[in-house]
């Protein structure tokens, strides 16, 4: 026996038992039976007909959760990170210009990312949880002429969503693509993809999906395929290289590399689920949902943070009261019913809770029982 | 009824259910029903006390699978692939030589990830199936004299097993950190991490760990996190930046990016399977079942195509015999048994039959059994 097995062997590793969550944060949100059967299934080759065929319909159903009907649809290996960096990595050439809607962490990390595909990066300010007008957003881009403006469809950081209407119109007048950050609306929050004139699009699975997280979808316009086809600079990452992921996924169906199988289970059922449900439906159940929820929140005298036309309707920013810690309020609810919520951070740390409602909980008694909960451990700090 | 939910709900997707298969290729390979038990277990938060708490857990578990009782082990959210590009573009600085020992696809892959991280790559081409004697290794080392070295360990394009002794002690010599690609290695034979010298070592969760694929498990030597602390230029993936990940997983638990929880489950679950057999029975365990295999392959009348000597215990390499359409032989096997096996490509192509025999799989009446079964599709054909 070697000493790294001796080590090993007697370190006691207990059985793998996790404690039941409520998980009300900013995602990974709860996940349905249905998706935890998925996940379980037996796996079959990565190109594996059989495979083939789940990543089709997959390539389907995110059609229906995008709103599109005839963007290319694909999913990274990886997380919601990940698509934001194939996002980057595919469409910001070296020197190009990058014009950012900057208005919360996730356009922060944009921005480093642009940087560090050496683009040339300009960014409009605002406070966190602000968001830009149609005017706003258009004179931005015709003065600066971008080649690439990336937005923050709805920011986890904030709770404010962003329309993309305006920006796509002014980038699509100055030839600009536009790479819209969908982690947080997709499947909870209307995308439409095409209405909007988004160009690349990624999203995660844990958030408006209600799957596990480890796949990043996206959905990439005919014309930013067409300029992508056209690039000349190769794309520095092999790994998130669209056009060699949009071969193996949907035209020769040749390796790239081994896609994780059991995570595309589960996303398939995962929207399997909502297409059952209707997507429409869906979120017509979490535009009710938030509404309960803001209006119990405003009973207990606590404010929102994002203005009423500007929320996303899956994800609260609710303003801590002044002297209350919510550090402990968001112990107390984990110790006690086992609810996680999340904090703020950057310049909102300390100021606001994140409370997620989203897929299994999004509905009036999950709200209720929310509330109650949430009160109780106000009271207890 | 929206355009897109009306096209969705006329399509009809049946019900999840793959087919049953035996994974006799060079992976996914076969999972133990207590990994897909973990991979369905509820998942928590990625920043929950119990993440943490399995990811530390996993950390230790892969030192023991490695072989380190001092490597900085952790985990990239993507595939065995995404673990290659971590270790190129964290380690390989624009305009750095790197040398690569080039006897297979995956040392091709290799060279691609470096050139597109603007590396200058030197190449000491072999013939696939052909491996490096200590002598040419440390020829090529001590005349190039390059800052990266890197090597494939276990190459899943042509069967053979490269040592990495004489690669690294040369490399160290002249001051230059070494790649290893453990891909096809871990958890199915020996890496031996410290005693062999690898700076930085990736891998799969889908073939000796016999884990649904998704996950790239890396150890990293104290000299090599030294080298990139050191680092002055920036490393061009965030997604990938192993400080960063580093960072979240082991040191401040500061939120990167979502880390696949239930894909962690069931690394944890698979690493304690392994850990419960004992990792040093489980390499005896496949040796058996490779002399097995081979003996029964040669009794056969076929050969292997790389000498004893270099052979991965986890994945043969069969020489197709004289006019056999080794396609054929596939379709028969998948659509009788339902066994996968792979056939050779690149210049292998039409050559090889290329056959894993890991994890629950690697046993003398699984072997049997596949040999039964193979004897019948060549027969067929």
């Amino acid at each position: 026996m070697s000493v790294i097995e001796q080590a090993t062997s007697t370190l006691h590793f207990p059985a793998l038992k996790p404690p039941q969550r409520y998980l009300f944060g900013p995602g990974p949100s709860m996940v349905h039976p249905r998706v935890y059967e998925a996940i379980s299934k037996p796996i079959v080759g990565h190109l594996d007909a059989y495979f083939i065929q789940v990543m089709g319909d997959v390539q389907q159903l995110l059609k229906m959760a995008f709103g599109s009907s005839d963007a290319v649809t694909l999913v990274i290996s990886g997380t919601g990170s990940a698509g934001m960096e194939a996002a980057v990595s595919n469409f910001v050439e070296p020197g190009a210009k990058v014009a950012i809607f900057a208005n919360g962490y996730f356009s922060d990390r944009l921005t480093e990312m642009a940087k560090r595909h050496a683009a040339n990066v300009v960014r409009f300010e605002k406070a966190w949880g602000e968001t830009y007008s149609e005017a706003e957003a258009r004179d931005f881009i015709r003065r600066e002429k971008p080649q690439v403006v990336a937005f923050v469809h709805a920011e986890t950081s904030t709770g404010a969503l962003q329309s993309g209407h305006a920006i796509c119109a002014a980038a699509h007048e100055v030839g600009a693509l536009v790479i819209g950050d969908c982690v947080t609306s997709l499947g909870g929050v209307p995308v439409d993809f095409d209405q909007t004139g988004i160009d690349v699009a990624y999203s995660c699975t844990q958030k408006g999906l209600s799957c596990p997280p480890g796949l990043a979808p996206m959905a990439i316009s005919e014309r930013a395929m067409a300029w992508l086809r056209a690039r000349t600079t190769p794309v520095r990452s092999w790994y998130l290289d669209i056009k060699l992921i949009h071969d193996y996924s949907t035209v020769s169906h040749r390796y790239h590399h081994t896609a994780p199988i059991s995570m595309f289970y589960a996303l398939r059922e995962a929207l399997m689920v909502i297409a059952e449900e209707g997507i429409e439906n869906r979120w017509e159940r979490h535009r009710r949902a938030h509404q309960s929820f803001v209006k119990g929140i405003e009973a207990m005298g606590l404010q929102m943070h994002v203005p009423a036309e500007h929320r996303i309707a899956t994800l609260n920013t609710v303003r801590v009261p002044q002297g209350v810690d919510e550090a402990k309020v968001r112990k107390n609810l984990l110790d006690g019913p086992g609810i996680e919520i999340a904090g703020g951070f950057g310049p909102l740390a300390g100021k606001v809770f994140r409370i997620g409602v989203m897929g299994p909980l999004a509905t009036e008694g999950n709200v209720e029982f929310f509330l109650r909960e949430f009160k109780k451990a106000l009271a207890q700090e």
